[in-house]
């Protein structure tokens, strides 16, 4: 997209490894599924499947989409810095919309039953969690994509942002395993120690979701794995307005 | 302990979040305490409330002394280095003896009333954090206070070593969130929606549970707080075996 000399491929491992993070991901939502649609009848806005949309939605964003928007920077390491950057951006964006569907759906599904809001662990780690994303989705855009910040100030909020995005992710996951528990022990308390197969596939839910976040902690932990910055990114943060102003490599911003 | 030169005191800031750490930690003793005395009749190994002193074991273990061992590099870094890793060393060990007394308290307790074992998430990610934490510590001992591994090797093991230690702290704290879920869905389960006080109380252990891990988490992946190689280090490296077979600063090694 820049031109330029060829460079060198990814440092090895790491795409046997982002590899598995998307096996891990995917089977996550397999799992999400299956467990939705075999024993909690199926995923719909209408009646009284509307609860079920909540945890689909909660698994594809808040840990598949957000896990796959923190990787942008390790898998497209010879792409420019703008456009690893504008992707993560619009990743973390598509995320927050369709956890915002869920948190909706399980809000009016609750008010339908007449089930009291926001009395669990589960749901003060799950808003934590969504409050604090908006957040930073709000300062990353504000530091990083909006012209404005300087160059030193995007620098010292940079590792924040960092620590924060994975801090996130762990939070989030930690939320899909409390509500897993709440779902379990609400629709098959009795059963589930009896080793029921819904309660199994439940767990390996779970799992999943931990192993994903494992998987992508430590891609994005691993020192030599980092994008090394490349000569052009210092010119461009400096060109910092023609970014956002004018013309985007994906057309979007 | 070395003599030599005196070092410049701790980076910045460091000392006011390891104390925030310490204070959220015993925060979270404080309300994991008040929880089973004043809502579930105390802590005893006889009777009804054995199956009390595994959330009080499995706190003080494999949040608060675990999240300690961690800091230690941290916290002292004017010592020498071999002080640092026997106490870190034995902190973690002390974390893995409660906790294994937290564990036959639980199962105990099950075989007493009947309840099967292991059928829950919380329990399926309680044992993998346990049994990965007791991996690591013998891992953790062999490469780097057992003689015999060469310089090499264990430059090579450290950063798996660095990474599994934070994601078991992570993965202790969401075990324990899962069991607090747990224990309220057990026993208020119909108050808990009215936001029971014993609900209340439980709910806030849980966060301040996540705010001790974020907290530990944040001094522990700060760059510019790591310990720095001090010039010692690399003679105390090479002239291993004086430390495992000869005088050690504490004694107990």
């Amino acid at each position: 997209m820049d031109g330029g000399a060829p460079r060198p491929a990814g440092p090895p491992g790491l795409s046997a490894y982002v590899a598995l993070s998307q096996l891990l991901g995917l089977a996550a939502l397999v799992a999400t599924g299956a467990w939705l649609g075999r024993y909690r009848g199926g995923v719909a806005w209408a009646g009284g499947l509307r609860a079920n949309v909540h945890p689909l939605c909660m698994v594809v964003a808040m840990v598949f989409l957000q896990g796959d928007a923190l990787l942008v920077y390790r898998v497209f390491r010879k792409e420019a810095k703008r456009s690893a950057k504008v992707l993560h951006a619009l990743l973390h964006g598509s995320a927050l919309l369709v956890a915002l569907v869920g948190v909706a759906a399980i809000f009016e599904a609750h008010g339908e039953k007449g089930i009291a809001h926001m009395y669990s662990l589960h749901s003060w780690c799950g808003m934590a969690a969504l409050v604090l994303y908006a957040v930073q989705w709000l300062l990353g855009f504000g530091f990083f994509l909006f012209p404005g910040a300087t160059f030193a100030l995007r620098g010292r909020y940079k590792p924040l942002h960092v620590f924060g995005g994975v801090a996130l992710l762990v939070l989030s996951v930690a939320a899909c395993l409390l509500g897993i528990t709440e779902m379990l022990l609400f629709n098959i308390r009795d059963s589930y120690s009896q080793f029921a197969p819904e309660g199994v596939l439940a767990n390996t839910l779970g799992l999943l979701l931990v192993a994903f976040g494992l998987v992508v902690g430590y891609i994005l932990t691993r020192d030599d794995w980092k994008r090394p910055p490349l000569p052009e990114e210092l010119a461009l943060s400096m060109d910092f307005k023609t970014l956002t102003e004018g013309e985007s490599p994906s057309g979007s911003q």
